[in-house]
């Protein structure tokens, strides 16, 4: 991989990309998506290329559906793009402005952060998403996917960089890297000179390596061991129905939940009704030894480990605990800092939780399954950070900026 | 250094500490510029070890000055943390909400980041400001001071802490390195358990020792290579004067200028104008061919280093432009992007430097010596980021937190 030719590329075209306007950046957008449904077949032939190496390597069944496209998925990733198209351009508004006594004018304007660096794995659309995204915020961007959708992935980046020149912006606008060893990971993660951001989108492993090795600034994103918390005063019909919705609707992802806890008066009476819902998708249940002493024998004894973990399956740890203030303390000491929700009808509960909880998103009576771009209505998301610096939960395009201030004067000086 | 007490007291210090209210947060920074004032003579008592100890190891007579605490300086001290008790509370903050389609509604409200690690040279006036901005952004902060002045800014910080303490908050929201050896620098760069962001401060080493190593996510701040271009329209006076102001008011600051770019259609006349101005204060001019042509022999040849130099010193290097596009390339090119100026009559000029200028200050018609928190109505600040994740520009309080969401419903599901 050629850092230091990529990274220059990548900030040639920034600098005109970054000052593009609206219409020039929207009309590169539906020409992106014009031209993946025009090169489905392209795109597709590209795509059995990875597949038969999957075969080859013994990919899981399921593995391979995910990095399967069809010319409906790829209509979908057209439709992602133009729905990035319709939202609104963050560049160039004024955050904020003031007149300073000795009469200079401030403006603080949102700019693009320059160049994003990505680093994903498996999905195949999240090479058109991340440039989608990246584009319309002006942002040039160095993608890396993984491997196994590597055919994918240089088929689909070329049809969108091509496109993308159509409509008067430089291709490098969008570069995916093309080695996908190891090695070009870490290279990515040294371009300090060049990435002003690297994203990881991925499992824990990829996340942490990058977290522990770049010297770019990282956004963490996406590690989600999430807590429901029902209150003693909880409605039990509707703390069982945000549990099942939290952990069944899609135990992969990371806005599910991991760990229920219970108030030690409310648990004899909410935990079989819990109990029962959760059978319904045959839920593994890991319990403290009160939540055993009320369920019996098919709950599996939790370890400590058990807590700290991110299922991403049919599998939920449960500890009965004595009050709001042991929730929270578990909460401070397990969690990763994604979603927690506390189901409760207490007034001062729900204010001591979402005050005293310190995570990206913070949930009274209703699903962490919401933790989504879409669902706050951002548009399309980049990711969900989980760190603080920067940006914290779901990040749209206007998490991809960074201001600048622009100060006008007369000939004050200081 | 023993990062992991450290770690999990400052963590245990910021739950109290991160939703403590205003009035606490405010009592305790008046407690703690009182305890200066009273404390004024154990301060200067420290502080007379330090400096015995520089002049021992013949530390020069402008450090030394640095380095000095008098019961003026103390009182300075003292006059700044409760102008930052002035401030008004960034936590709590309601930036953003709404409802959603479903009846969920959303709030995007301001947090303390949490722990803010910040590793510093010389001055021990910095352990008091940087305690007093983290306590009133509701942060814990852990201090690392260079051995210069350790003995004054552990006797601060006990000050400090004990104050802290009085006024109800816990002692460890404030933490001072004890351990000034490099080593200890190196373990806070891997504290990211503990830390939400570090802050360098000080000389471009350090920065870039903290960049390059940190697993903490890092603020950069401070170095500054600026520039003052002077567009063929400049007012000539005007001119002269804002770069004799951003040169010469104070030299060892990030936010003086080091390069000058001089439109070829004004060079001959102002380029004298600037140079008498300069003689002033014996600026030496290190200028590219063109300059010396106009000037003479008394400017120095600039090599491409010294365009790349942050001088702060009475140095300036010169450069003659055909154009505004090769001044806004050589400023895309040399530039640490901290603050730069044009001095032009011409709109469209104005314009364009202002959208092309990737700084996080971009000034028109005034001294980029402006760029400061105090300047631009932050009220104080911790540092000037010149990076363009999470902050830009002088860094307030505000610049301090984050944000969580909170999301309130009535039993929704997804």
């Amino acid at each position: 991989m050629d850092t230091e030719k990529m990274g220059l590329a990548a900030k040639a075209a920034e600098r005109i990309l970054g000052v593009a306007d609206t219409n020039t950046k929207n009309k590169a957008l539906e020409a992106m998506a014009a031209a993946l449904e025009a090169n489905a077949d392209k795109i597709i032939s590209a795509n059995e290329a990875d597949l038969a190496n999957g075969r080859t390597n013994g990919m899981k069944d399921s593995l391979l559906d995910r990095l399967r496209l069809t010319p409906e998925r790829i209509a979908g990733m057209a439709d992602g793009i133009r729905q990035v198209a319709a939202l609104a351009d963050p560049i160039g508004e004024i955050i904020e402005g003031s007149v300073r006594p000795n009469g200079i004018k401030i403006q603080r304007v949102r700019v693009p952060l320059g160049v994003v660096g990505i680093i994903f794995e498996a999905r195949p659309n999240v090479t058109s998403d991340a440039a989608a995204l990246c584009l319309k915020s002006g942002n040039a961007c160095i993608l890396r996917g993984g491997k196994e959708a590597i055919h994918s992935n240089m088929a689909i980046a070329g049809v969108l960089r091509q496109a993308a020149e159509s409509a008067g912006l430089p291709a490098d606008c969008i570069q995916l890297v093309s080695d996908t060893s190891r090695e070009s990971a870490n290279q990515m993660m040294r371009m300090s000179k060049y990435l002003d951001v690297l994203i990881p989108r991925g499992g824990a492993g990829l996340i942490r390596a990058v977290v522990d090795n770049s010297t770019v600034p990282v956004i963490e994103t996406g590690v989600g061991n999430c807590h429901v918390f029902v209150d003693s005063t909880a409605d039990i019909e509707m703390a069982a129905n945000i549990i099942y919705n939290a952990k069944t609707s899609r135990p992969s992802v990371c806005n599910a939940i991991e760990t229920i806890l219970v108030h030690k008066d409310i648990a004899e009476k909410a935990l079989p009704v819990i109990r029962e819902r959760l059978d319904e998708k045959n839920v593994e249940l890991r319990g403290c030894e009160r939540t055993h002493a009320i369920l019996g024998d098919s709950v599996i004894p939790a370890t400590d480990e058990d807590y700290a973990t991110e299922f991403l399956d049919y599998i939920l740890a449960c500890r009965v605990v004595d009050s709001l203030d042991d929730a929270i303390d578990h909460i401070a000491k397990y969690s990763t800092g994604h979603s927690e929700c506390i189901v409760t009808s207490d007034y001062f509960s729900a204010e001591k939780f979402t005050s005293s909880v310190d995570s990206a998103a913070v949930y009274v009576n209703c699903s962490t399954r919401f933790t989504d771009g879409g669902e706050f209505g951002l548009g399309a998301e980049i990711g969900i950070s989980t760190q603080k610096l920067h940006a914290r939960g779901p990040m749209g395009i206007r998490q991809l900026t960074s201001s600048k201030f622009i100060i006008q004067g007369d000939g004050q000086i200081r």
